[in-house]
């Protein structure tokens, strides 16, 4: 048996996991995330963290696959990694990696290795292939065929987000187009629909009386039976739908999978988002099943080690 | 130096080539597809024909690479193949060209083996993924990455054709959904556009003397500055730019190829496509270059001997 450890590196916090190569979550625990000096303390804190718990182990060192890290940008073939949040432009992290705990690192984009990971051990475990879409602040997505991440020539496989989905769309999408399914799909996206909606019908509403419109509160409507909750999902998963669909139709993956924070809305979406996606979807696709994605924050630990294998 | 044949599965003729594992084709020949008996004969028929052209040869049985084929269908895993219009459903075709030539037989659906011909040695040569849209009677599609067809878990890989880009048509596709890419941007929807743009307006425009709208006559009259026309394909255009920029956001191919018939208008569909694509596509993908195919009719013949090496 071997092992390894999965890190997820995000704005906040880094999540790091000691794993066994059959999946089996040891251990995990976080450290600071130390954005100051342009980030460059980064790298060796991480480093420092996987020394210390190595030492905690009488594992020999052959007996370490090595260190996955997802980050929130690109990490490039000579090791070198962006990411604009973290003030990261070609910061060396993953010679940096391997310099400090002696072991061999890789990394990639926070959304392929959350993608690998519901793909190894996740929503998607058993398939060949997914998609799996990300339903939070933005939509992030990351495609998985035979194993390997559909990376893309510039790095832009899978990004469902900015599918170019609304042809009569007036409003800007943070990437500068419009239209993008990220402006309804995505949680923001819902609580403007929602916002859109009660500005356009005067149909009573608890979202009426609600302090804060945002897609918890549209789904927990929604779960309720408010009519004005559903006319705003109904929007929502009719978007999704289709994305979901031109995914199907460009990549055809074996399963589909839901997964950031509106996916904690749960079988209510699934099943709405699935009644639409049918429509669609062409004929070959119509039975793709839609599920909801099951490792939740721990995804791009999973899929930092996944992508040691 | 290895040789093959490549071998292109048509409704009405076969398209045979003898090549050099190099690229080079060293003949080509067609005999007609005999479609009676539920297309049975087929498989044999091809085999003679390959048999009779390798005693012309004097090459050894183990410098051939094999015979590769592309059909108007399906070939599974067991070297069966569908093909609606030829009257095949699960033929074994693989078996039966193995058995009468002597040499090993791969296959796979034209679209795909197309977009592999043109990766090999077409539009696409030198790049490393491409994505082949054929905009002929339907819009075709196939992806290749790292060198590898993407075939999707229900062979519905590159089924561009059938993107769900235009979510208030009414008219129904011939996949019995609405509002594909195909109602809009293959050489029967641009007649269609064109059709309804005549009713629409009542601009003057040549093509209200013409005796047959088709996808030539717009493109002609596009190039003679013809107002209507230009109308015409500004709509066209839109909807492929929007599919191309779906493809783009999804796999991010290195390079996006033309062809099919309609793409014969050339370098003024090239440049109105390009204009458009760069308003829907991801900020990383805007310059991924869109590139006619340049192999025509040959580009199913080529790819099936691609798939030989």
């Amino acid at each position: 048996m071997k092992y390894g450890y999965g890190v997820d590196l995000g704005g906040t916090t880094v999540k790091m996991g000691l794993f066994r190569q059959d999946g089996r979550l040891l251990d995990k625990w976080e450290i600071d995330t130390d954005v100051s000096s342009g980030g460059r303390n980064i790298p060796s804190d991480i480093g420092r963290s996987i020394l210390a718990d190595m030492k905690k182990h009488s594992f020999a060192k052959e007996d370490y696959l090595g260190v996955g890290i997802g980050v929130p940008g690109q990490v490039w073939s000579d090791g070198t990694a962006d990411a604009v949040n973290l003030g990261w432009k070609r910061l060396p992290l993953i010679p940096e990696l391997e310099s400090v705990t002696g072991l061999r690192a890789v990394g990639d984009n926070d959304a392929n290795t959350a993608a690998m990971g519901e793909y190894w051990q996740g929503g998607g475990k058993g398939y060949d292939s997914l998609a799996l879409i990300t339903l939070g602040t933005g939509v992030g997505g990351g495609i998985i065929v035979d194993g390997k991440c559909l990376q893309g020539a510039h790095r832009a496989g899978g990004e469902i987000g900015h599918l170019p989905i609304e042809p009569n769309e007036t409003r800007v999408c943070g990437c500068g187009n419009r239209g993008c399914l990220e402006q309804y799909a995505s949680a923001t996206g819902c609580a403007r629909l929602a916002m859109d909606a009660l500005a356009e019908f005067d149909t009573p509403s608890t979202l009426r009386s609600c302090p804060k419109i945002d897609a918890k509160a549209v789904w927990d409507a929604v779960k309720a039976g408010d009519g004005l909750a559903l006319r705003v999902a109904d929007k929502f998963c009719t978007y999704l739908a289709r994305g979901l669909a031109i995914v199907a139709n460009t990549v055809d993956p074996e399963v589909l999978v839901l997964g950031g924070g509106v996916s904690r809305a749960g079988k209510v979406l699934i099943d709405m988002v699935t009644e639409r996606y049918r429509v669609y979807a062409f004929n070959a696709c119509k039975d793709t099943p839609i599920v909801l994605a099951s490792l939740g924050n721990d995804a791009g630990m999973y899929g930092s080690m996944a992508n040691l294998l």
